[in-house]
């Protein structure tokens, strides 16, 4: 019984259930006409800090979703490292939030869909720390749709 | 005499001028008690933003001094593209800020002193925007004297 609720524990705080916290993440942005990333920082399975690009509504290239979990995360442990951590987000992030991340050193990273333009992975370099495991892949289908749908809206309104 | 006002005002507005006004800057970060980097970014000759590093203040890793003036100079512009300023910065950018003027593309980059451990330009690939030109070592000596001074008071403080 103890086993069985305990499985079912270990399902419910799975990468793929935090990564769907951050695409609900993402679809705030793209309800506000922002590009949708979302991202969530996790600490000891509970969400401790959420956020989404707002680069148009801010007016302001550094505010991707992964500056503001990382900011925010940093708010609620009063500390600026972020080693017992995870966070999420929805896209793979670009060489500005992998530098955040260098800097913020979550113990571990989980990205949805790759991104072929931008994504760090594209630089030839270890841009992250090297404490940080990095899992991608996870909810990138759902990911991809929603990119998708964003820019060919975008495209339809041009 | 106006030939020599003008050759007066070219000199006023150099590169190492608004370079000593980053170093303002820093030294208001080294006297909070942070790692001494300021930047000012300028457009038509007139600064219209300021920043110094504020990490240890804002218990933020992404509060370095070009995140504080890009943010700002945004803020002023009431636009989120730079390329018609150029940023001062008294230290080499680290791969985040790096990342960051990729996206603010200013027309040009001006840094002081080269940052051997983090600098953008111990990476492999071009991290800045193709457009943005750049030009470093204005008023190295006095920003690495600062840095020195700041580390060295750090460590007899151990």
């Amino acid at each position: 019984m103890i086993q069985d609720r305990m499985m079912e524990m270990t399902e419910l705080f799975s990468d793929a259930y935090f990564m769907r916290e951050a695409l609900k993440e993402a679809l705030r942005a793209y309800d506000a006409g922002e590009v949708p990333v979302g991202a969530v920082v996790v600490c000891e399975q509970r969400i401790i800090a959420r956020g989404h690009n707002l680069t148009e509504c801010l007016n302001d290239v550094t505010a991707h979703a992964e500056m503001q979990a990382i900011t925010a995360a940093a708010n609620h442990l009063g500390g600026k490292y972020l080693n017992q951590c995870t966070l999420y987000v929805t896209l793979e992030p670009c060489t500005m939030c992998a530098g955040a991340l260098y800097w913020a050193r979550p113990g571990k990273l989980v990205y949805g869909a790759a991104d072929d333009k931008r994504g760090f992975t594209l630089v030839p370099a270890p841009l992250l720390h090297p404490k940080t495991i990095v899992t991608k892949g996870v909810e990138a289908q759902a990911v991809t749709q929603m990119m998708q749908s964003f820019f060919s809206a975008k495209r339809r309104h041009l």
